[in-house]
């Protein structure tokens, strides 16, 4: 296995008016800016209802980088969880991956709804959604399904 | 905008006994070691039945990464696209995204269904696979259903 560092360029950022938790809101508008070289790279992508988003976390300290295990969402009364069970920031490539809605495409301006990152964030990567990734009904731990409850409720 | 740039390091590797076009088969299993560092990450992992795997593809020299558009999966009878609108392996910053089926897991090794990648591929980042993941009935180009409706039939 190549132990080489690897080696990543921003291709474009996040426009967002959305401040701290506003960003989780699903039903929220945001933009993402993409550079002007990469433009071209975006023709046909109108063609698809849906994206996956993966932008760098950059919010994220090196330090946060070694954390193993986190209780989801910060609350510790949901079970202890290695980062890689966990959609968390903290973790050793601090990578968001979010599926949006495609709103409008305009030039080098994607609009698109349920993106959770700031403003400012830079863009590593956009990729069409298909069926392929349809799973039906995955499995989840039981305290996700009571945290998807409680929020619905609340 | 920062532009400084980013710094990944691989948490584990690819194993597979499939080569060249094999790696495409859906139903073939292959590994994902973890290192040894990051075991205690994958805690609570088996309570999903999918998930997110982010790989390096290392194969993709520098020289492809400015590539913009390409023919989806090479056919010239298919329409000229962005490489942001196919899920083409020569891309900017070329991160390969697949959704995999958990087999099994015993300490550092993810035993895994559908992984598109090769023997010693890098992987970056592992992500649980959520209800908000499913998307009902995804839009996609017209050449992309042709292009499925060949494969069943062949």
């Amino acid at each position: 296995m190549s132990t080489e560092k690897i080696v990543l360029t921003p291709i474009g950022f996040v426009k967002t008016d959305a401040v701290g938790d506003e960003v989780r809101d699903r039903s929220r508008t945001s933009k993402i800016i993409v550079n002007s070289e990469f433009a071209e790279a975006l023709d046909g992508i109108s063609s698809y209802s849906h994206l996956f988003v993966l932008f760098w976390l950059n919010q994220i300290k090196d330090d946060e980088r070694k954390t193993l295990k986190v209780h989801p969402r910060g609350k510790t009364d949901l079970p202890l969880s290695g980062v890689f069970a966990v959609r968390t920031m903290l973790r050793p490539n601090p990578i968001g991956l979010t599926i949006v809605e495609i709103v409008d495409v305009h030039s080098n301006v994607l609009t698109i709804r349920g993106l959770d990152a700031y403003d400012g964030t830079p863009v590593l990567d956009i990729k069409p959604y298909d069926p392929w990734d349809v799973v039906e009904n995955p499995k989840v731990p039981s305290w996700w399904k009571r945290l998807k409850k409680e929020k619905r409720m609340s």
